[in-house]
Order: structure tokens, then sequence, then C-alpha cells
């Protein structure tokens, strides 16, 4: 506490969080806007949102939130907001053609969200001290369908951020104030789990995990890893990953000097990491990673990519096509997201 | 409430719930006792217990609860045990060889675990106002290893029942306090689940627990079904089961009269039905359904077989070997089975 104390008073010493507005037509200017209006969160460190300027004050409108934002074209010198303000939108206004009206997937959305993105992996590469350097970067929502029609294949964030990080091995990870999960699979058909369940496939988000679990504060992480089959297959009684991958990766964990155990039931082990027994669940697949985290924290869970060379933070739900422009979006999440996102940031900083 | 007291005058009245010991060498003879120990839970109904008297005895004696029960011998004439007691056991004692000190799966437990389901079945099985005649059957765990080594290749009680009583289709209910889940595929590896998931596989678990949801009083069950892959799949973009086999089976439920609407996804759907806004949800495999039980209800869920002619509910754990002896047991889940059981037989008498 005294240290964030210290950081108020030296400004300079505040991490700078990029933020991007994601897709121009979902809830992501409402939320970025209702987070950063809350002054506990701007006390965090200093904030650059790529977005949209006319969504943004739109959305501040509908909230009846008074603008606490300095406006500046994205392609103005980069030093010009290596400045004294708190929150800078870098405004992307040849978007602006899409309007406020348009409430789905597009091909000018997806090429906007596309360039906020690409442009804040570009800022967040830069050397610290470089004009235009942000610390971590919190990404609202993207469509993937406007993705698609923009011409980009890539199925979500997590991709193009390990594609233009060049980086080799990345995992999902959810944090919740009482859960962290990381994921061994991701978005794939169930059935083609097989296809990619190899021991490397185990042991990767194991070893990233453990190690952001450090990052996090987690001096000595415990780790549960869980079974991909019924009651973890009861040794071998139903299904033989357990055997053939799951033990072995864990074995792999265990010489490389990782606290990892298991495999455990996937239906038990939740229970126990809640109780506080394990500070990261490994999860085979999606749902069995996501129910738990989403029924314990729909609102308060936050979507950390590991193994990339910056910090990247998102809230867990999408763009909420439904609810844009009627001031139901709740800013939860996204809050969560740049405290994770700030505070991860501030502990590089001293190491 | 009116009713229960009303009943509660007129003792002939009340169901008669048959509870199985179980594994006699797990924590069943001490959950039975403790569950019935409670008045609240006698005043249900009354009771007969196939088990041994021998092990209930010691198992009240850890926990200082002083013997409430009859004691028969199980090949007493069947009129002898329609008297006014209120709990009963029926006692193997040819079985007592077990001792107290045996806390693991042996042959002798298998032959006596599966003795006390298949007389309660036969119980169950008789006409009403037979002798011996019971309601429902209440079973506590047993040991599959223990029926293995009795030579026994039912994997549980689910295939053993309904084999016994000829039942072509039965599925895998969990009634919590705020979540009722029914299962369409259960123990088997999950990537074996393609081999077994046809409509059919699919359709049967929203029918069966549609009709086990009237007569736990719901009258109109709003039904969701879950996607099997992650997202329900996003319209096929990854996985085509959904549009394949999980729409078809909810299309033919609703032609049926059956309010089923999905596939929704699975990391976001139990919540929905935890607000109440579904009344069951069929979960695609076992883990997708029993972890939101398990982490919500870990002591409290019932597990209820729903397709066979007789009622039947359990407690959802197992033997718990390792904590056997040591009066360690909760008996909150055999509670809520024995209320469940015992609200299930009223219901079908008023019929």
């Amino acid at each position: 506490m005294s240290e964030r104390a210290e950081n108020a008073n030296a400004p300079t010493q505040r991490p700078v969080v990029g933020i991007t507005m994601g897709e121009p037509a979902g809830i992501g200017p409402e939320i970025v806007v209702k987070a950063l209006s809350d002054p506990a969160i701007r006390a965090l460190g200093r904030f650059v949102i790529f977005g949209m300027n006319e969504l943004l004050s739109y959305a501040a409108d509908l909230a009846e939130i008074e603008p606490f934002w300095w406006r500046l074209q994205h392609d103005s010198p980069r030093a010009a907001y290596d400045q004294v303000h708190d929150v800078i939108v870098l405004d992307y206004d040849e978007y602006s053609i899409l309007g406020q009206a348009v409430h789905r997937p597009t091909r000018q959305g997806g090429e906007a969200s596309l360039r906020f993105l690409d442009d804040a992996i570009s800022a967040a590469m830069k050397g610290v001290g470089d004009p235009g350097h942000i610390d971590a970067i919190v990404t609202a929502p993207i469509s993937k369908e406007s993705w698609g029609l923009a011409g980009c294949r890539m199925p979500g964030h997590t991709e193009f951020l390990q594609h233009r990080t060049k980086s080799k091995r990345v995992a999902m990870m959810f944090v919740a104030p009482k859960l962290r999960v990381i994921l061994a699979t991701v978005h794939l058909p169930l059935m083609d789990v097989r296809n990619v369940f190899t021991i490397g496939c185990v042991f990767d988000p194991i070893d990233l995990g453990a190690a952001a679990c450090r990052e996090l504060g987690v001096a000595s992480p415990r780790i549960a890893v869980c079974g991909l089959n019924p009651h973890a297959s009861e040794h071998g009684r139903f299904g033989d990953e357990e055997n053939r991958v799951i033990t072995p990766a864990i074995e792999m964990a265990r010489e490389a000097g990782i606290d990892a155990r298991g495999p455990f039931p996937g239906d038990t082990i939740f229970r126990d990491a809640v109780a506080g027994k394990y500070d990261l669940v490994v999860a085979m697949y999606h749902d069995q990673g996501l129910i738990p985290v989403k029924l314990l924290a729909f609102d308060e869970a936050v979507n950390l990519t590991v193994g990339l060379p910056i910090i990247r933070t998102s809230p867990d739900h999408g763009t909420a096509f439904d609810i844009v422009g009627k001031n139901q979006a709740r800013a939860d999440s996204m809050k969560a997201s740049i405290r994770l996102a700030a505070d991860m940031a501030q502990r590089r900083r001293r190491v």
C-alpha cells in the first residue's frame, strides 16, 4: 500500500497501460470509459487508449460521465503522449464512418480493431523510455466475424499476439479472486483434443502457468493438473490419456522443480483450489476450465495471456452486440483486467 | 407442510424408504446411522436398512449415537417388518466376518453390497401392500473394485438397477438446491463420446429429465441443453456435433411438447440455470455436468436415477476408505438423498 502511495506521488514511476477499444460496434467503448471513470482505477497508472474519440465520447455521454481524457490524433509525434496527462485517447478518426447505430460485425470494425491492437503491440514492444512505450496492453473484446470480414484469419487476440511477438509457447490463463486456471487446449472441437494431446501440450501450461504465478507474487506455486477423463480415468478404467500423456507431463514439470500434482478428477479439484489448496489449476480443455471460472467469478475473471514478452490482459466476455448503446454493460471485468495489468507492470518495473 | 404433519399422524401413510448400506468397509454404515439419527429425517417415513447390524452398531457407538433401530434377520418372514417400527435393520450377519478393521475393497464386501442392493430392488419391485414392499431405494456408496472381486462386472449401481428392472432407458440426474443436471453420457473415456453420440443419446436425457422434473413438482420444466464444443461450436466453427446431433435432438423434444432450448455454451449456461432461468441442464458428458454440481453443492447434491420403474437416489460421493472409522464422514448428502426419495415416494402415493 505504501508503495502505491509513493508511486502516486511520482507520476513518472506509474506504469503506462495501453487499452485497445476492440470492436467499435461492441461494448468496448462503454466498458473502457466506465472503467477509467473510476478514480481508483485511474490512480493505478497512466493510460493510453487506442480507439475512437467519437465512440468513447458517445458512451460517456450515455453513461453521464464527464470526459476525462486528452485526445490526440494517433499519428501525432509519439513524444506528444509521453506527457503529464493521465488518460490519452489516441484517436483513429478515419474509421468514424461506422457511426453509432451499427451493432454488428463489419469489415471496417475488423480493420479498426486490428489496427488498435497492432499499434498497441508495437508500443508495448518498444523499450522502456522509448517514445510511445507502454508497459502493458488491456484489450477490449473484438469480433472474430469482423476480423474475418477484414481478411484476418486469426481466431482471436491470443493468436494475433503470439504471431506479432514471435512467441513459441503461449497459453490462456484466467485469474479470478479465488481461482486461477490455465488451459492446455482452447478453441478446437472437443473430439479433436486427441489430435493435439501430447506431453508438451500439457507440460507447457504447467510451466508457463508456474512462471505466471511467480510473476503474480506466488513465490512457490502449488499446481493441480486435471485429468481428461471422468474421475481422471480411475487408473485407466476410462481412457489412457492420464497414464500416457498427463502423468508424464507432471513428472517432467516436477523434474524441472515445479510443484505440480495430479492428475485429479475435474469434478472435485476446483473445490480444493477454491479452498486454497492450490494456486493454479491446469484444465485440459475449454469448458473444463471455464465452467468453474464463469460460475464463480462471472464479472471478475481476467483473461491473461502467458508466454508473451509483453503483459496482456482482457475481460472475460465478448462484444455483447445485443446490449450496445443501452448503457447496460458492466465494467467489472475490464476494471479487474486493468488492475491485474497495472499490478504486473509495477512488479516488472521493480525487478 | 400441513400434509407432512397429517402424514406424521398417520404412520401407515408414510412412505417406506429402503436404504442399502453399500460397501461394508466404506463410510456407508456411518452415514446411514448419522442420517437416520436426525429426528427430522426419521419423521419423513419408515425405514428399512439392508445391511449389517454389527457395523451399524459400531458406527453408532463411535458417533455416540444411541441405537434407534429394530434388528431383524434378513430372512425372517417378510410380514415381520411391516410392523410399527420406524427403523428396521435387515441384518445380513453372514457377512460379519469382515470385521471393523478392513478399510479396503474385498470380495466379501462386494458380495455383501451386491446382496443388499439385489434384495432392496426385489422389495421395491413388489406391489404396494405386498409384504416387504418398499417405496424407494436410497443407496450408500459401493466399491466397484469390491464388485469386481465378487465377479460382478457392472460398473455401478445405475447399470445394475437398469439390468434388474429391465429398463430400456435410464439416465443419471443430479439434484442440488439450486441446480438440476442430467447427463447424456457418463463413465466412458472422454474421446469415446463420439462413438455413442447419437440424437437418441441426447434426446433420452431431455425426455427422461422432463418427466423427472414433473415428478419433482415442476409442472412445465424449462430445459437447457449444453453444447459439446467450446462456445457450443459458434455455429459450427469448432465442431459439428451441435448441428448434426444436439439441435436435432432438441427439435425432437420440442415436437414432443418439451420446452427444451439450446445448445448453449457449457461455460455460461449453468450460471443462467442457477439464476432460475431453467429447471434442468442437460450436460453432454460427465465433467461438464459434475463440475458445476460439485462446485455449488458438494455436500448437498443427490444422484437420482431416472427411467427406472422404481425410485432410487444416492449421495453424490464414494466409499471414502481413507476416513472410515474416524467418525469424520458427513451425512448431509445422504440426508438430502433420503429427503428426495421420501418426497418422490409421497408424490407417487398421492397420484
